[in-house]
Formats: C-alpha cells, sequence, structure tokens
C-alpha cells in the first residue's frame, strides 16, 4: 500500500475538519491504524507556536513573520508526529497540510507565492500523496463558519471576498498538482463522506 | 555617515554585551541617537519567539524548526525594531545578529551551513554594517559564563569543545567578510571600550 500521507483542504466552514474525522473513522473500521492530525498545530511545539500565531493583534506578525513561524509549525509537526507515524505503518489524516499556506500567506496576505514555494522546498520538501479539497461556495462556507465561531477568529473573519479569493486559489493548485481530488462539498455529509471514503480506497488501492 | 547598523558577535562570556552597551553609552555621549537591542528578542513578538526557543528541554527543537524560530524571530525584529530605527536617523547596535545563527545552527548543530545561508538570503536579505567580533579564549570565556548563569543556559552549557568550535567559526567569518573587526576581549573592560569605540567611529567617519 503506497502514499499513505492524506490532507484535507479547503476554506473555512467547508466541512473539512467533520470529513477528516469520518475518514479516520471509516478506515479504522476498516482495519486499518489511522493517525489524525491538524494545522497549525499537530505536535507539543507546533501547538505552542500555534498558540503564539493565533492569538492576539491580528496584524501583530507580517506575512513573512507569520510564514516562518508555520513552516517552523510545520517542521515539528513533520518530525515528531507524520513521519513517525508513517514510519509505524499508520494512515496519516492531517487537517491542513502545505496547501493552505500555498494560499493563505502565498496569495491572500502579500504576493509571497514565490517565496513560500522556495522555503517549502528547504525547510519541508514534502507534499502529501492524497489531498482532498473539500469545495464549498464561500457564502455557504461563511455562514457555516460563522455559526460556529469560536476564540481563534483570525482567518474566519476574512470576509467573503477573501473566501472567495482563497476558493479559487485552491481551485487552481487541483488543476495543477495531479494527487487532488476535488469533493463537493456543498451535499449533506453522508454523501459527502461516500465520495471521500471512495476516493481514498481508490487512491490506495 | 553611512553604515549606522552595528553587530557584536562572540562566543559566551567574551564579555559583547556588556561592550556593546559601554559602546552605546559613548556614542550617546557623543550626541548621537541609539538604538540598544539583542538576538534573540528585540522586539515584543522576538521576545515571545525567544521563550518560546530558550525555555524547556535542549532537545525540544529540531535544529532545522530552531533555524526557523529564530529566524521568525529576526524577521520580526528587523520589521519592528532595527529598520525604523534606521529610517529615524539612529545608530542601532544589537548584540548578535545573522552571523551567530550561522555559526550555532550552521556550524555547531547539525550540518547546517547551506541552508542557513539559503534561508537568510529568503527571508532576511540584509547584514550588518559593521561586525564588531569579541574574540575570546573558550576557557576564559566559559569561566565567565558559568560565573554569571542565570536562567538561560541552553547554548552556555555547550561546553569547552563547541565554544573552541564556535570561536574558529567567528574567526574564519570575519576573514571572508570586510564588514567584521575582530577586538582581542581578553583584555581589562576599558582597553577593550577604548579599541571598540575606535574602530567604530573610523568605519562611521
Amino acid at each position: 500500500m503506497s502514499g499513505r500521507f492524506i490532507s484535507f483542504e479547503g476554506i473555512d466552514g467547508s466541512g473539512k475538519s467533520t470529513q477528516a474525522r469520518r475518514l479516520a473513522d471509516a478506515l479504522r473500521a476498516r482495519g486499518h491504524a489511522v493517525t489524525l492530525t491538524r494545522e497549525p498545530g499537530g505536535s507539543t511545539g507546533a501547538e505552542e507556536i500555534r498558540r503564539l500565531v493565533l492569538e492576539g493583534d491580528p496584524d501583530r506578525w507580517s506575512a513573512e513573520t507569520e510564514l516562518l513561524l508555520f513552516t517552523a509549525a510545520r517542521r515539528d509537526h513533520l518530525e515528531k508526529t507524520i513521519r513517525p507515524a508513517l514510519a509505524r505503518g499508520d494512515i496519516v489524516i492531517t487537517d491542513r497540510f502545505a496547501d493552505s499556506t500555498r494560499i493563505y500567506q502565498g496569495t491572500t496576505r502579500g504576493d509571497l507565492a514565490a517565496t513560500v514555494d522556495r522555503l517549502h522546498d528547504l525547510m519541508i520538501g514534502t507534499d502529501p500523496d492524497l489531498t482532498i479539497l473539500v469545495d464549498i461556495d464561500p457564502e455557504t462556507g461563511l455562514s457555516r463558519a460563522r455559526a460556529r465561531a469560536g476564540t481563534e477568529l483570525r482567518f474566519e473573519d476574512m470576509g467573503l471576498a477573501t473566501q472567495t479569493r482563497m476558493r479559487a486559489g485552491f481551485l487552481s493548485l487541483a488543476t495543477t498538482h495531479p494527487r487532488f481530488r476535488v469533493i463537493d462539498g456543498a451535499r449533506d455529509p453522508e454523501s459527502v463522506a461516500a465520495d471521500i471514503l471512495s476516493a481514498t480506497l481508490a487512491h490506495l488501492g
């Protein structure tokens, strides 16, 4: 079985976190060992960096500093959680990985796309084998995100125009990276989950 | 007056922090506006990152993650403290800058020298105009550092062999970068300060 590193991506309110959990449960029910994780965070050190980035004034970090902090968190997550889990044979499902940085920092904040790619190549150097993009209309996503508003409002608070740009960014990435599967997230959660499980099983072979 | 960005470098116990303060005082006495700062730290955000890196188990971060965190702190320090001070006409004196990373992460931990340079070019892209290397015999430096042992023992605790490698690293950097002035730090503090002030005034012109 090849390519056990799976990421979920999508704009806020797409349902990707719920769907990542459902996929983990479905694979476990089929006898697979699964590590379910998330970004930013996913390891003790990365969670500390996550708190540093997400708390406080949204403008306290420049786009470049924020990019470096997220990359530090990703490096720790990769070393402490993802690689050890893959090494023991687990399927790894992460709620967000480098594609989120490509979209958020690379296109939404500043014009950092080339820098994001070069920093990723230099300090991370790996991408998932399969990426599930849970695609949703930004108005639907935003109303869902607002309905469950928690303490980390930095990104959820960016508004409709930003969510629209990010959706377009994710869809554009999907057209140039064969590891992407675009799943229509606007339907009932059961149908979405069934499509994701089917795409994942086809990938795992 | 050109080249007002000045850094101090040296191994632990070299006296560079004391000498950086003395130089700031001497320049202020001559009527210059001086911003005295330090790394890691030097801005509100960078100090928070400093605490994250320096507290806890010395092995909690890999060399690569630590490099990313220090680079994030440096980017914030540069944006929030150094560039604004230079823009208003201050002389900026920083106790450590990127050369410390070149030596600590680039030669002491892991074999990251090329990565350190590429990351610096990508995310920082600037170096001091003048670098004062306070050079000292590692045995003398280590006994001084231990005599004032504070709460941040991570780097001071590295031992004589490491301090010897780092001293050689700094001296090697000094031979290839014309911005360096190597000052013998083993003498009485007044003589060291006089040499540093003289070298600085010659540089400032």
